[in-house]
């Protein structure tokens, strides 16, 4: 069972917005066991969106197509579907009609008759029920392909896959099950790491594939697979993963979900009933947000000083003057003073504090660019050290996230 | 002069990432005046790769491939693009390995013998030297169609494109003036503006296309042209513009860069000299992340406490055990004790702070769901109301973000 996500709208095209829709419905649909083949962005234009059904409808066996459902003159969509489906007539639905007045009472805007073209869609589509916004989603089935059309909005395409369209799909085919096991590794590089594992990569059946997915110093080695048994698959698969564990002892950090760094170090923190609190200037919060996006966090992250100016360094963090004055606010010094204050005014077992120049222009007092210190500071170790992450910015502060993430785990255990 | 983007990775088709890369380049190729067509995201398969290299020859002009470059065993792409061209030799460039030594020396890890392949090309490739990483980008030209492949790591990808791949595009093509002009509106549906600009909607040239771009409480009404005159289609669309400004006076927020709440507060207060801090429960940060997204912020941005648990919200804000226990965390007295916390720690003249529910689950001492209070605090006025946003939980959290900023830019006022 095949896919195509095909996602209408030129603001994708000149890059106004990133499609990270296709994203998660890419996600949903591998969990049900239906791969997706391809995803296509295209313009919002008739004869375009036409040859794209036309191809998807050849490749897959189930296209799902998002955006340009809005009642306004750029949203042409369901005129266009209703073409491709040579389906004249349009339904009105009194209850969509109902929903669309709910909603706007409640956000106390005014009902306008354009909003009533929205209940409209064509006959020989299916109706689903959009519960968190004015178009609804159409289902089609016709020459063996299902064509799915929803809005572009992501909570509104969300709650319509959730509560529609995957169902749907389950009731009316039989699906295999997809099976990924994603092994997390920090530290090696991914020709190193091929190096190590080429006997093993040459041996794989052909029904396992193994994908190597670098970035900013951690590796993922995915192992795929596909089929009818899914116990069959899982044996298979977890057989493979012990073999990857015996050939990287040193540097597999863990599998599938609890693979992340961030997963790994907030069990831990829980296990051993530990609390952290983190003081950013390079990375303005992101290694906080990396830690906060753990569902259950709040039970050992209690908060994070983001101190960009010297100023707030001080202030907030207790920095003191002079130290940023003798050595720099890029310093070995400031780090640990930053991590101290950071742990003393949250009162957490642990700290991360982090400061540095991502560039891209460099400030004369600054040491040279791409360099940053990471102090992580315990009841009783702390830990300081420098790092030269290079150019270009993003990679810099990546990186700083992942290296700091690295040491907190090595401090922990 | 037409593009496609097509990236290479089962990674993105299941969902295990976003696809980033093509947003950037979309919009890159589009300063120098070439229409992205279409974005296709396709499988590591290398039937599926000759295919969409076949598609995409037939549909544009110029194909931008990304991915599949890596020295691994699943990275098939230069492989195929050799089969496509039916290029049979590999060349190989003694200053690209030069290059992957020198960067494997400055990391501290062996030079492999694996790597040596990233050195070779096909012969009927332009090599494109990758300052960033170790696989080259290629370039190719053939019956009427440049294909240019690069890796798809993120910062490798945006060197080759800056330095290699525009300069190229334009040096060799002719190329028109693309002109987009993004008017930033708030607080109105697109139904509503619809209405309000149906006029000129339907009085607009067909040289110049209108799109509403609803998102979270914002709609940007984007007009776009093109042509060979660029002082003439700038004034096209500037007459356009000014219209709509008449014609929505109230609602309008600014144009293009300076569009959003965020450039636009942080001018005002840059003007006004004056400075903001934030003090974020429900956001976890993402206000702080918005104000701080904007270059130049750190002139009035001084820093963010986020505090999640309420102890953190007493021991780091000041506030106090009465005030939660009377009114719970989700109240307007907490939000307003926060944003006076955190004014009086971090001396500013303004401060937001948020708290609230964003959900989806409940907890019984709070308040119903999608609840949130914002308070924004300055040196003589204060500002405290309740807001429903309903739910998911991502529609709460970016209204809150949009919400605060179109307060505070009241307020600065």
């Amino acid at each position: 069972m095949k896919a195509e996500i095909i996602t209408i709208g030129d603001e994708i095209l000149i890059g106004q917005i990133i499609d990270t829709n296709s994203q998660w419905i890419g996600q949903q649909l591998n969990k049900i066991g239906v791969s997706v083949y391809q995803i296509s962005s295209i313009q919002d234009n008739k004869q375009h969106i036409l040859d794209a059904f036309k191809e998807a409808q050849e490749r897959v066996d189930i296209v799902i197509i998002t955006g340009g459902l809005g009642p306004t003159k750029d949203d042409i969509t369901k005129k266009t579907i209703a073409e491709f489906f040579k389906d004249d007539a349009l339904v009105e639905y009194p209850e969509v009609i109902a929903h669309i007045k709910g909603l706007f009472q409640k956000m106390k805007h005014p009902f306008r008759e354009i909003q009533k073209t929205q209940a409209q869609i064509p006959s020989k589509a299916t109706l689903l029920m959009n519960k968190f916004g004015t178009a609804p989603g159409m289902w089609f089935y016709e020459n063996e392909t299902v064509f799915v059309s929803l809005p572009g909005v992501p909570y509104e395409m969300k709650g319509l896959i959730t509560n529609e369209v995957l169902p749907r799909i389950q009731e009316q085919f039989k699906l295999p099950f997809i099976i990924h096991k994603t092994i997390m590794t920090y530290g090696q590089g991914e020709s190193t790491i091929a190096e190590k594992i080429e006997d093993f990569e040459n041996n794989l059946p052909s029904s396992i594939k193994l994908a190597y997915l670098p970035s900013y110093g951690r590796v993922r080695l995915r192992l795929s697979t596909k089929g009818e048994n899914k116990a069959q698959l899982e044996a298979e698969l977890n057989a493979k993963v012990a073999e990857l564990y015996q050939l990287l002892p040193d540097i597999i950090t863990g599998l599938d979900d609890d693979a992340s760094l961030e997963k790994r170090v907030g069990a831990l923190l829980k296990t051993k009933n530990k609390t952290i609190c983190t003081a950013e200037s390079i990375t303005g919060g992101k290694i906080a947000a990396t830690l906060v996006s753990i569902a259950g966090s709040s039970a050992y992250y209690k908060g994070s000083i983001v101190a960009y100016a010297a100023e707030t360094k001080m202030n907030l963090l207790d920095v003191s003057e002079e130290t940023i004055k003798k050595h720099s606010v890029v310093s070995k010094e400031v780090a640990l003073e930053m991590a101290k204050g950071a742990k003393e005014k949250l009162q957490t077992n642990y700290a991360i504090a982090v400061t540095g120049n991502a560039g891209p222009t460099t400030d004369k007092n600054d040491k040279s660019l791409g360099l940053v210190y990471i102090a992580v500071v315990g009841d009783d170790h702390q830990f300081v050290e420098a790092f030269n992450f290079g150019q270009p910015r993003e990679k810099v502060i990546n990186r700083t996230v992942s290296k700091s993430l690295e040491i907190l785990q090595k401090e922990i255990l």
